[in-house]
């Protein structure tokens, strides 16, 4: 495996610089939610702890029935598309292994910034990483990705609401993200794990361009506040589902029935005010957030999805070195940028996901003073 | 991928078949436990349902650290060599991985009769499977195996005690294993996930070998009766995890958190009496399942160790159809012998999952009278 394959643990890397630093440190580095899960979610754990044992053994393969019915309808599809997955992570590998098998290209066209695990997925499947540089609003640069495919591509893969940028790509450039796969007989692989998290209201999901070369992962990790839990999926055109499904049962047999049975529960019983109050309660952080940073003087985006907030500042560039010197000597740990690619290795990450955002920010106001 | 990966799913249609017969049927096809869990394990989860919403949020990737001490310890190993998985159906995905990153052949050298997941992810991750038949024992043909085996074997993979045919292989076999393995720098992988279910008091770690060729699988699906929680483990050799914790990592991120708690509390609570017990239990219906086929006229394997009886009735080959007429015409449903290979393809596969054995075992004998 490639030096990609390596990237992620530097999340780690810095997580565990900031656990041994000598003073207070407010954590933004990974995207674990700090907020309260749906209560249905705790009620639905409640009672399967008490369940027959028969439930505490396999479930389907490709997942409780229910909870497939439960996304189809949802997400608008045939529930014979939907795969349940050991968390989005395992639906981006089912997919992105599904566009290797086609026999029709061995590349990943990607954005960079990027998360890192798309190019580490990529080079572990044996296939290559292609990363091409976001417009200024953090939206692809359609004719960029235009002028990179070719017929080595075997998919171009995005995610939208975007981690790291923010950006929430609108329905235009999907759809010419979609072109150009078409174009080239590649897939086109789309995240929507922060479809929960669009301040703009302009996201809309790939599945709904209807096309047998889309495919659409997601999960309940963020939206539902449970990363431990591990229940995500993806859903494929259908005549991409059956080697889906059997990788799936080659690799993993099944996803974790508790987690499945507490998100079954917490879906069907969860009103829209929980994830509005979710929304609302971070766009109050990434304002006071952002409001700090233009007191430091930094540069920044404004998210319009997810939770992360870039920001450059002056002759600060976000390397691991700087921001270790940011851990020790201001109390916040951040994510490098260099983590993301080489357009925004300047910048730093912060995950909005601690109740001390605030504080974060007037820490790094006062330093960069 | 080949046919070979698509076996698995012969469970699935037996069951189905099943489940649509119209009359009363006694499921014995897949090895789903029908016992309680540890107490200890309920509670686990239940006081997880209860704790703070920071626990919810991913483990460290390797395993929580707890439950990876715990089972060093139980394996007397180095927990730095131990990685908690999806159940032992990722721990020998990632075993079988690491086999073929070696750059040291590419095919696994089989028992037959094998456990149907091997071959086919011996596909999927692009390498050959080769069957050597046991001995009429069902342990092993250690001579075969070194006749079969060559610079381009990879790994040779066992499972002991052994699903189907109840062999518990003696340390001798297994050091020879590990002989042939070395003369061909090979691996020698050993999936123990029966390790609790040992009746011949013969069983022994692979680990007790002591060898940087060794690696080893389990989980608690079967010992605690959680098929469907999917927390197992690997412990490789010290310089082979780097790679295989990337793996996990890029493949599922981590193993859920519900069920590692789980297992965990279960780990520390939950005495020897619990596994006597089910193995008490176990032995009972062995012994009465085997009486009434020496009633039906049938020949039958006694388990050493598993939970399985492999039966030969005379002039009725363990085809799917045979098995599906079984169903129909008994009221029974086992396993085709030929899909776990050729060698056993005249034997049916008896699951003892069901508090109905005795009830299974008479009408087998009526049938066959």
């Amino acid at each position: 495996m490639g030096d990609d394959a390596y990237d992620e643990p530097l999340f780690f890397q810095v997580m565990q610089y900031a656990a041994r630093a000598d003073r207070d440190v407010v954590g933004m580095v990974s995207g674990d939610p700090d907020w309260e899960p749906p209560q249905a979610l705790r009620d639905g754990l409640r009672e399967y702890a008490d369940a027959d044992s028969d439930q505490f053994q396999y479930p389907p393969s490709e997942g409780l029935r229910e909870l497939r019915a439960e996304i189809a309808e949802r997400r608008n599809v045939d529930p014979a598309r939907v795969v349940v997955t050991n968390g989005a992570g395992e639906a981006n590998y089912l997919t992105m292994a599904r566009a290797m098998e086609r026999g029709s290209g061995s590349e990943f066209l990607l954005t960079d910034p990027v998360y890192p695990y798309y190019p580490g997925k990529a080079t572990m499947l044996g296939g290559e990483a292609t990363k091409v540089p976001v417009l200024e609003s953090g939206d692809p640069d359609v004719a960029a990705m235009r002028e990179a495919a070719s017929p080595e591509t075997a998919a171009i893969l995005v995610n939208t609401p975007n981690n790291p940028t923010g950006a929430v790509y609108d329905r235009e450039t999907v759809e010419a993200l979609h072109d150009v796969a078409a174009e080239n007989d590649a897939l086109l692989l789309v995240d929507e794990v922060y479809d929960h998290f669009d301040f703009s209201g302009d996201f809309e999901s790939a599945l709904t361009l209807d096309s047998d070369r889309v495919l659409v992962t997601s999960g309940y990790s963020k939206s539902m506040a449970i990363t431990g839990f591990r229940v995500g999926y993806a859903v494929f055109p259908e005549e991409l589902v059956p080697e889906a499904k059997t990788r799936h049962m080659l690799v993993n047999v099944a996803t974790n029935r508790p987690g499945q049975v507490a998100v079954l529960r917490a879906l069907r019983e969860t009103s829209p005010d929980y994830y509005e109050g979710t929304r609302d309660m971070l766009r109050e952080r990434i304002g006071s957030f952002t409001d700090a940073l233009d007191a430091a003087g930094a540069a920044y985006t404004s998210p319009r999805g997810a939770f992360y907030v870039l920001a450059r500042f002056e002759d600060f560039p976000g390397t691991l070195s700087n921001v270790e010197t940011l851990i020790d000597e201001a109390g916040v740990a951040g994510m490098p940028g260099e983590a993301f690619g080489d357009a925004y290795a300047d910048w730093i990450r912060f995950a909005l996901v601690t109740p001390r955002a605030d504080e974060a920010a007037s820490r790094l106001a006062d330093y960069f003073a």
